[in-house]
């Protein structure tokens, strides 16, 4: 490798380095200030980087919430992305009961910077469409799911497949916001248990 | 009647009028302006009142626009009130597919004044209490008739009627907000008639 290519990489390098301190600080800012208290000055004097440096990253604090948004809910989508090619009903309700746990439960281990993105979606109309295209990410890989337990004669045919993945993430995105708040009533898993039943058995034959 | 007990009679005639005045040009002004952008001084002159008799009456534009509120989720509950005592299935499920429709299509018709709600719930705590007030209204009623299904042996008894109340109004909830930003993909009917369907199929035995 010529000289060159490795200032190039020591340059990438840096510049994911910088990125990553920024981020980390603009988290910690954010679960200590608030999304609204919180200010981009805060963060980057926190990650002791240059303005200019910083401001070549991230247009803003919005913007920096954003790609922790994506982080936090990259691990939801881990569980929305488990294969789901089930043979059986049995198969099916086993793996849609697994994944709405693990999905409550990740709104329960994540709660501080839950609360900071619900917060923010109510002011930020940045975070708000960010919100909402998470939000169609998820519905569409249920939709699909939906549509394949159709096709081989799991599910019935008569319900619109889109109508009811957006149904069901509906369902389960207020009760994440209610376990985000610590307002549920009763446990994780009684919540997870008792909406998967309802659905899966008007849903599956 | 005594001259004491008409001018009484008189007064109070009096301050409901301009109870009323005042409701009527705080829903105009929200409506021309936004929940952000409306002030109270606006109301009062479109009212034609003085400042001390409206500040009698509410003690800001977060008050007036709670009582609208109610006065808009009034018509719900009288679609949520309907007597529920099906002596069979099948009349269980009509009323729930009549209630739910009913629900979806007033959204539709009060989508104006449901727009500046959803904007106040995202930025003053006040109406978002009242709107979760309004809500656990809601679910109550609804898990009033689960119970009652389940103890007439229409429903399944396996299931926490609390938990699939708050499952079944958070769907209807998201699909209303969905329908007052005209953002549903489907018709109203359709999207009424699916999730009644999932609904009552998962609960109904």
């Amino acid at each position: 490798m010529g000289t060159e290519a490795k200032t190039e990489d020591r340059r990438h390098l840096r510049s994911a380095l910088t990125r990553q301190k920024l981020l980390a600080s603009a988290k910690k800012v954010f679960l200590e200030e608030g999304f609204q208290k919180a200010t981009i000055s805060q963060m980057i004097n926190d990650a002791k980087i240059g303005y200019g440096t910083a401001y070549v990253h991230f247009q803003g604090k919005e913007d920096l919430l954003r790609v922790l948004m994506e982080n936090v809910m990259e691990q939801f989508y881990e569980i929305a992305a488990i294969s789901f090619t089930p043979q059986t009903k049995e198969e099916a309700l086993r793996t849609i009961r697994h994944q709405t746990l693990a999905f409550l439960k990740m709104a329960e281990a994540e709660r501080n910077m839950m609360r900071i993105f619900e917060q923010a979606i109510g002011v930020s109309t940045v975070i708000a469409d960010k919100w909402k295209a998470i939000r169609e990410q998820f519905i569409e890989s249920i939709a699909c799911d939906i549509a394949y337990s159709q096709q081989h004669g799991l599910a019935r045919k008569d319900l619109n497949h889109l109508l009811v993945a957006r149904g069901w993430f509906y369902m389960n995105e207020m009760y994440l916001w209610e376990i985000v708040r610590d307002e549920q009533q009763s446990t994780v898993e009684e919540i997870a248990a008792t909406i998967t039943e309802l659905y899966t058995t008007g849903l599956y034959l």
